[in-house]
């Protein structure tokens, strides 16, 4: 269940922070995003941080500054805003502020400017533009290429591109609306969050061609407008017909396209585009409708032959690629592949004959992601679950000796990015009690130094108490961590009323030792209010390798709610915890989940909100719908034992449903299908709806959610 | 806010009565339609009563049967339905019950025989089939000529006529589906509520063609297909584009149509279509887009030319013509025609020349009905609420001396109808300790006897106590009529909360002296429960003249307010009353009113219930929006004042809205406005929504409708 913008995340700014005074009890403007306050309460990190080459860059008031390279060191200016206007000053509409401005790679000396209609490459050591494009204004999905300066876009459903210089070739004409050329195609699954790759030297571009004539309509209605009016979405539900996706490559110089022959059945996903090094030819992850087969294919970006089918995957439940391969930065017939074959997440290394030479990690662990090669090229960084399950921790590892060293030093969850040659490592943490550090390392030496240090943004506040634990799982195996939040003031005499919130699905992992052990504002705020509130993350979440995940294949809901009963179980052994009085909310899956609580387990939960919840996987889309569920028609019991919509009338507690009446994620037909079968049956659910909202309630409005969700238990909970 | 189908009418069955043991409190299941058993207490009335000639005819068990034709009289059995079965021993499928018979005239001796797909015409005296029309089951909208025979039918967008003999023709081939011919339009207002018009004789068929290119959809959708389906309808909204009406005149034995010249503008309302009495000619009230200035003209039926425009009728604020003319029995020159002109609805004489003899009836109340003529013809006979403006009674006048005649004989509300010569009269009435009775009369002598007294279905049961009284408006002068139902065991010194069940839109009377003062099934059960319900018909309601009517014109829901807190200020006055524990309900402009009263007088009421509600004007269609609002352009002050959305952020009490997300008469838009509007002002209302069902639900489900109103205002107000 993703949604991913990629301009959005461009244009993102991280706001200062402004003093305050203490304030108690924080309320949801302080604590929900959206909130009037809430950027008071966000720990205070330097904006738009950036690499140059080596060296890394940040915004700081109209300047861009370079970070200190080390403890004793000083920031230094790089270039101030002025000096940007300065040089770009033959143009009419000049950057106001730095908040549209970036690099345009970690290789580049080429800054990205948006402008209201113009994108300019701005060349910051010879201080000259060296590449325009117009009109950008009218345009979707730019991707540009770094070296040589080209830009591809969408303008409707065609791909285009343009030359430094401003020219403009319409890569393809396709008059269907149906046919949507250089978007994100298998609705964001498989890793895909994009339609154009460029290849290396920015000389070809390959990109996904979706044909989804044969995929059937959902209505939406957005009542916003004078008369309401339609906005048809494309929804291949679960068993219905998909789209048909081919990958085309585009040649600027010659202005010719060709597809790669990908041939029969239409019906598959063409997964992770790689360019080769030598940028002759595409490596594609072919994956079957029925996910349980994904074969590495090599194709001609010339010709658009075959020209080697390297290697195949098979699992009996599914096969998940999310990664393109990665060729050595010093050997470019040997690749890098994540697979889960051994049960965790691991890097293999192979020849471009498909053979593979060795396995790169191991262990009952997950490596999480990739970040590259060091400046020799002869190690590797990733960062991986080793330390904890609940960690991420920054490895180097040397891909001949297979030696491994742990970089980062402090405990808690790490993020990072490599500088241009691979030489510096940029390292942001957050631990239960660290609200963020960023430290700088020198990948050789592995010497750092702590560049950034956020004070905590609650030091004035007095917060409710957060601990961490683990309870087992009812098949006595498996640690399951959960995350308690006392109320406020907690006496241990007092009985009081517990909130679960769940997510539960795929992907997802709500508690680790990040920052206040990712406590959301609203779990504040409940136990301000006097509640416990409870977060644990049953089997079938993330980084845990890949039985844990895939133990709910077929049976969404079923292992799931077991353990989150567990979690219950362990409430009521608390003296603390009122039984009587037991909530449970959650979102999407969260939503799903909080339907299979309250209906298979309804004489434990007194009241529930379940937002944008999946009811019936029927209703749900292909790619993910049949990765954990199969079809219906392959597997009609586990859809009917996942059916929330049967078991409406097991209703006992009070049930809140919230929906987005534009959700293109879970669609409304959710929430009205149950809602239509609770009439039925005789139960009687509450509905909220949220008008022109989409699967999540963002924005200004997300404090309303918030306040309304709040309202429903202290209505019926309390 | 009217829905008409009339093939749903002509099937609808009256239950009998079962017996039944004491059973106290009633449940929703016993009050509410819909309710399993809801029939139990419904008053027993012989089924399908209907005219043959001068006979009464009624169907009991297997059999037709022949009311007695006095006090000393016994039933007779007309016809039974093995007989009937034998009548029409040749066609294959028989018609298993009486239950789809019925006359096709009251002046016509063939009984009207649907079976599964055949629609037989079957003479009673003659023993024969005399019409016989196939394939009923594909067609829609049927109207069958009594004297020709001939039967008028739609097929999706296009009408088609058949002969006896099951030769069919295509009146119309329209290829465009937003061009609908023999169905309805102007959505069913101005009395409107069928296509299709056959000549006195049957020989010509005049019908409507309404071109809705022009028109806005208004996307519904359909949640219960395996992936939800859009279903457009034409919703023409206050201000925007209307569609374009014509009328046909169809020649079957020619087989040529012509259209009356009704020229432009194109967007005006030609209602009230009547055929002269010779078929030379066809009359039509035409009313102007503004509805206020409406137009009596008489066109060709064989040239469609303009003939004669009779005379026009203007008022500052609307005209409504309901009713078309009526010609006299004895006089082809002469017809009657209603008006409200004098400020009360009356009957007044005209010539064919468009000269106004005579007004027929007058006094400060309204006539309510037209009956027909007397077998002299030289009497007419109507209904009014001349005795009381809550009671309707029946009445004879003649013609000439205006001698006029109380022909009812007991207090209540009477609906009558006349027989085949205009001999005798049948009169059904009921008043507020009457369930219902039947008296045939004699119309010259007015001898009547009570031929039917039907028993108190409530009378093993102990029924809260209601009372009707009135009180003034806030001008000092209206009376305004309520009903006040006071709780089960009522005890005068204790304090009850008060549910206000509110409609106060036009063309309603929800108090009056019928049944149980028309106290609804749910308005007992809340009694029961302990609340006080009161109900009061506000100024701008029915019966009470044109003044108390539109004085509410350009600013709906102001006066209709200040009369319903005229009402909450009687009932604060009442000792018994819990002023602080006020709610109210309504649905359709009983919504509307909910939300006028909980919004402008936030303070006053502490729960709301606003089903299926109008919450700006601006999204209501054009006729009844227009002729009540004027058009958003013509009056944005008025409105803006009766704009809910605007006022959102006014709430303070707990308000739940609930809608059918299939409305297509107010649309959902309404309710999501307000969600909208109020998720945006920081204020909180409920909300659930009903799928599939329409502007009311209807069926079983509306009793799962009346427990969450119920639960709503139990958790809340009591």
């Amino acid at each position: 269940m993703k949604s991913v913008n990629l301009l959005i995340l461009l244009i993102s700014i991280l706001f200062p922070m402004k003093s305050y005074s203490q304030e108690i009890p924080l309320t949801l403007e302080d604590l929900i995003p959206g909130g009037k306050t809430f950027n008071k309460y966000r720990a205070e990190i330097p904006r738009q941080i950036d690499w140059w080459q080596d060296k890394l860059t940040y915004v700081k008031g109209d300047s861009i500054m370079i970070a200190p390279s080390g403890e004793k060191d000083k920031p230094q200016v790089l270039l101030s805003l002025s000096d940007l206007q300065a040089g770009l000053n033959l143009e009419a509409r000049l950057p106001k502020s730095l908040n549209m401005v970036k690099f345009v790679s970690p290789r580049s000396n080429d800054l990205l400017v948006i402008t209201a209609d113009t994108l300019y490459f701005y060349d910051i050591t010879k201080k000259t533009i060296t590449a325009r494009f117009s009109n950008t204004d009218k345009m979707s999905f730019h991707d540009w290429a770094d070296k040589s300066r080209m830009l591809a876009y969408t303008k409707k459903n065609n791909l285009f591109v343009q030359t430094p210089e401003g020219k403009e070739y319409a890569v393809t004409n396709e008059v269907d609306s149906q046919i949507v050329v250089g978007q994100s195609v298998h609705r964001n699954e498989f890793g895909i969050s994009k339609g154009t790759f460029w290849s290396p030297s920015g000389k070809k571009l390959a990109f996904y061609r979706m044909d989804q004539t044969m995929v059937t309509d959902y209505p939406l209605v957005d009542i916003s407008t004078r008369i309401a009016t339609l906005k048809d979405i494309k929804y291949p539900m679960a068993g219905m017909k998909s789209h048909h996706v081919t990958v085309g490559v585009y040649d600027p110089e010659s202005q010719k396209t060709i597809y790669l022959k990908t041939g029969t059945p239409k019906e598959k996903y063409l997964t992770n585009i790689a360019w080769s090094p030598d940028e002759k030819s595409i490596y594609i992850a072919e994956l079957n409708r029925g996910q349980d087969t994904c074969v590495l294919r090599n194709y001609d970006a010339s010709t658009g032959k075959l020209l080697n089918t390297l290697f195949t995957e098979t699992h009996a439940k599914y096969v998940e690629p999310e990664t393109p391969i990665v060729f050595l930065k010093n050997d470019p017939t040997k690749f890098l592949w994540f697979s889960k074959r051994d049960g965790f997440n691991h890097l293999y290394l192979y020849d471009i004959a498909g053979k593979q030479l060795k396995q790169i990690t191991s262990g009952a662990w997950d490596v999480t992601s990739f970040l590259g090669f060091d400046a020799s090229g002869e190690n590797i960084l990733y960062i991986s679950a080793e330390e904890s399950p609940i960690e991420k921790h920054i490895y180097k590892q040397n891909l001949k000796s297979g030696k491994k060293q742990l970089l980062s030093k402090e405990e808690g969850v790490h993020t990072a990015t490599l500088s241009g040659s691979g030489k510096y490592l940029y390292d942001r943490y957050t631990s239960q009690y660290n609200p963020g550090k960023i430290a700088i390392a020198d990948v050789k030496s592995n010497k750092s130094y702590v560049w950034h240090t956020a004070k905590d943004p609650y030091r004035n506040v007095t917060l409710p108490q957060i601990s961490l634990g683990t309870i087992k799982a009812d098949d006595g195996n498996a640690d399951l961590y959960y995350r308690l939040i006392k109320p406020l003031n907690f006496d241990e005499t007092k009985k009081y009323p517990v909130i679960v919130y769940v997510y539960g699905g795929p992907h997802s992992q709500l508690v680790d030792n990040s920052w206040m052990g990712q406590a959301r504002g609203w779990d504040i705020y409940m136990a301000e209010k006097g509640y416990i509130v409870f977060t644990l993350d049953n089997r079938g979440t993330l980084s845990r390798g890949i039985d844990f995940e895939n133990i709910t294949h077929r049976q969404l809901g079923v292992v799931e709610t077991q353990d989150q009963m567990s979690g219950v179980n362990f409430l009521k052994s608390l003296p603390y915890v009122d039984a009587d009085r037991i909530g449970v909310h959650g979102w999407s899956f969260g939503g799903f989940m909080t339907l299979n609580l309250m209906l298979r387990h309804p004489e434990t939960f007194k009241v529930g909100v379940a937002g944008g919840p999946v009811t019936d996987w029927k209703y749900y889309e292909i790619m993910y719908g049949e990765r954990y569920m199969d079809s219906p028609q392959e597997n009609p019991e586990g859809y009917k034992n996942s059916n929330m919509v049967e078991r409406a009338g097991d209703l006992k507690g009070r049930l809140l449903l919230i929906h987005g009446d534009e959700d293109p994620t879970v669609v409304m037909q959710h929430s009205l299908q149950f809602l239509n079968s609770a009439v039925k049956k005789g139960t009687h659910p509450d509905f909220f709806v949220y008008p022109g909202h989409e699967h999540n309630v963002l924005g200004r409005d997300r404090v309303h959610l918030h306040e309304h969700i709040t309202r429903y238990f202290d209505d019926f909970l309390k």
